[in-house]
């Protein structure tokens, strides 16, 4: 195997979101019983069709190709128009302030802010904090960078009030050399917030080992009644050593469009965006023009989305606790449930396989999120929320007939 | 400077073609003579409002939006049902079979397929063979992925019948351990196209040494009267190791829109999905529908976009051959003119800040394409017909000016 090859082998994608139509589904000889009839529910993404793109976007979007050239030729780190415009409303919703000439770029969606991120900071060898478990990309874009991986535990299941950040775990890897912190608040596969505590640490942290932290906010503007977010940018730490990562793909439905920001560093911006011009050139120019929309939607449109979510997330819980030696946390915002499985009598992979092939049921497996998370599915439920009850219930039915 | 640091400062972009809005023009000391009037001519890139995109995009692009969920999260390789009739139609133009499974992804902008292809085929140390002139990414990509580039030389201001390539350097490279070869054909910066014969012997030296071969043939539609072109993955080399990258955004006009694809060899397209996992999930889902349209558009519309460009390139190669002392090969293919200017009393640096402050004409310096095109500069004559010649006209006024 050369050095490229052994590179890919780590990126293996066969079980991340959204690939499953690549992998051909077949009867197993360790499946039980009958299949279950109901019509397929994808949990390994959001369902744009059950939540519609926001308001506006379209008509944004037309704006753009009747602009023209100049909204096709943009600079690399996006439209100054539409820069200006956003980086008001991110330092409003941020409560820091954004630069819109060198503090803010855009992107195509958040994942492409995230790797240019991660390769801004990250060269061969350096080591990186990671949350464990968090987002599948963030360890994967460490590999493909040849960092080292250290790992900070998330203790999700156990906490109360917090996230539950391993704080002695972090300054850990801050203390061994990581000048790199990465995680995701609210955090992706479990929902949960990290508390104002927290936050803080880290800022502490931060600032007493030189650390450059990337939070990726993806899922901050999803939030759940009595819930408390903190931003990391308007904490007590220098704002050249954060970067914020954002996107209308989650909550704002706009996942077609492909559409992310990073905000925060002046250095990392600069450096992404030299990266940007040999990775990808820019977000695709005349979609730049939708996030004139973002962040401006109607309240009452905002708060009905948040509220028939939260709407979704009860009524799942409250089948999911039904289940015994089912353990799942309250997510606090995102559209997230993190549920892990009781003891199986087949592995998580095949009980995967089996809710795909007998329950019409798409879930992520835990093990995608980071090395102890095996026994663990995602199930992302912005979803038509009849046909999520339904297929939880299949879901919960395939969990006993394979109880071990 | 850290090791992440230095990595960045070989991707400068301060006179990467577009970014010129981020660069202050002022007058200097150096500058002689008065202002000369005209509308500004940006020859950094092709305009888009004087080429209108390709017919039916936008209409497609809306049937995107409609289809909804299913299109906004396709494979990361791209919509199964857009490549099945891409695969058909990339392998009619090329001649030779392209797999709409496993042969073909879908990127954000060929630049995105650039990136994903070079990533996927090089790791730190590699030896890589770069034309000179060509691509400005092809050099910092190697750069940023820590390879060493092995440089072969471009002939073509010499060169009659063929583009000029070195085969002595080409051979040299491979027989020092090169094992993968980038170009672009039609070349950019030059527009000279590589003959049936050069094709063949880069297939031969290819399969001698077996090296990987990267062929970027994003011009490759818009060929001028005369002229005969060779699909390298239709001559005798094994199609494992060549791929293949093309896309709308040049002679189509859908720049806007970032679309690019990468076809042939299954073995890097398969790790160019994973990478893109990581790197921007997918090429935006509604836009991919824009491809639909793509290697579909009506014959005539195809033969009057090619007899304007033609037409712009016969008058602009006329101007420039009065002046005295410049250089200029005549292109077979794409938009691209890249004349040598003649010896002048200032740099080509400050007389490209000259031309952008003094005539309103935004060249791109000849350093962007290799180390010894310093004296030349890259015009996109892709641009409203009279403007373009009136734009030249003032540049030979200060070709003049500035003389030696």
């Amino acid at each position: 195997m050369d050095k490229v090859e052994s590179k890919f082998a780590s990126l293996e994608t066969d079980s991340a979101p959204g690939q499953e139509v690549r992998s051909r589904v077949a009867a197993l000889s360790a499946f039980r019983g009958d299949l279950l009839p109901g019509p397929e529910v994808d949990f390994s993404h959001g369902d744009v069709d059950a939540f519609l793109p926001a308001p506006g976007a379209l008509e944004a979007f037309l704006g753009g190709v009747r602009a023209g050239g100049k909204q096709a030729y943009t600079e690399y780190r996006g439209s100054a128009g539409i820069r200006t415009g956003l980086a008001a409303r991110l330092a409003d919703f941020t409560g820091a302030p954004v630069s819109a000439d060198n503090g803010l770029i855009l992107t195509p969606g958040s994942q492409g802010a995230l790797f240019l991120a991660m390769a801004s900071t990250v060269a061969a060898g350096d080591k990186v904090a990671v949350v464990q478990p968090d987002y599948f990309a963030n360890r994967k874009l460490v590999r493909f960078l040849e960092g080292e991986i250290m790992p900070v535990r998330l203790a999700f299941l156990e906490a109360g009030g917090s996230a539950g950040l391993d704080l002695g775990d972090l300054e850990d890897a801050f203390r061994k050399g990581a000048k790199v912190f990465v995680f995701s608040n609210p955090n992706n596969p479990t929902g949960v917030v990290y508390s104002e505590g927290e936050i803080r640490a880290i800022a502490d942290l931060a600032e007493r080992y030189g650390a450059t932290v990337i939070v990726d906010q993806l899922y901050s503007r999803l939030r759940y009644q009595g819930t408390t977010y903190t931003h990391l940018r308007a904490a007590d730490i220098d704002p050249n050593r954060v970067l914020t990562i954002m996107g209308p793909s989650k909550t704002e439905s706009l996942s077609g469009y492909r559409l992310g920001v990073a905000f925060g560093s002046p250095r990392i911006v600069e450096r992404m965006e030299r990266l940007q011009a040999i990775v990808s050139l820019r977000a695709a120019g005349y979609n730049q023009s939708v996030l004139a929309t973002w962040l401006a939607e109607p309240n009452d449109w905002m708060a009905e989305r948040i509220a028939l979510h939260q709407a979704i997330r009860n009524d799942l819980l409250a089948k999911l606790k039904t289940v015994d030696g089912m353990a799942v946390r309250t997510p606090e915002a995102g559209s997230y449930l993190f549920p892990k499985l009781p003891p199986l009598s087949i592995d998580t992979a095949d009980f995967i396989k089996a809710l795909r092939f007998q329950a019409s049921v798409v879930a992520t497996p835990g093990s995608e999120f980071g090395p102890d998370s095996g026994s663990f599915v995602r199930l992302n439920f912005s979803q038509k929320h009849a046909e999520a009850i339904a297929a939880v219930d299949r879901m919960a039915t395939l969990i006993k007939r394979y109880g071990n």
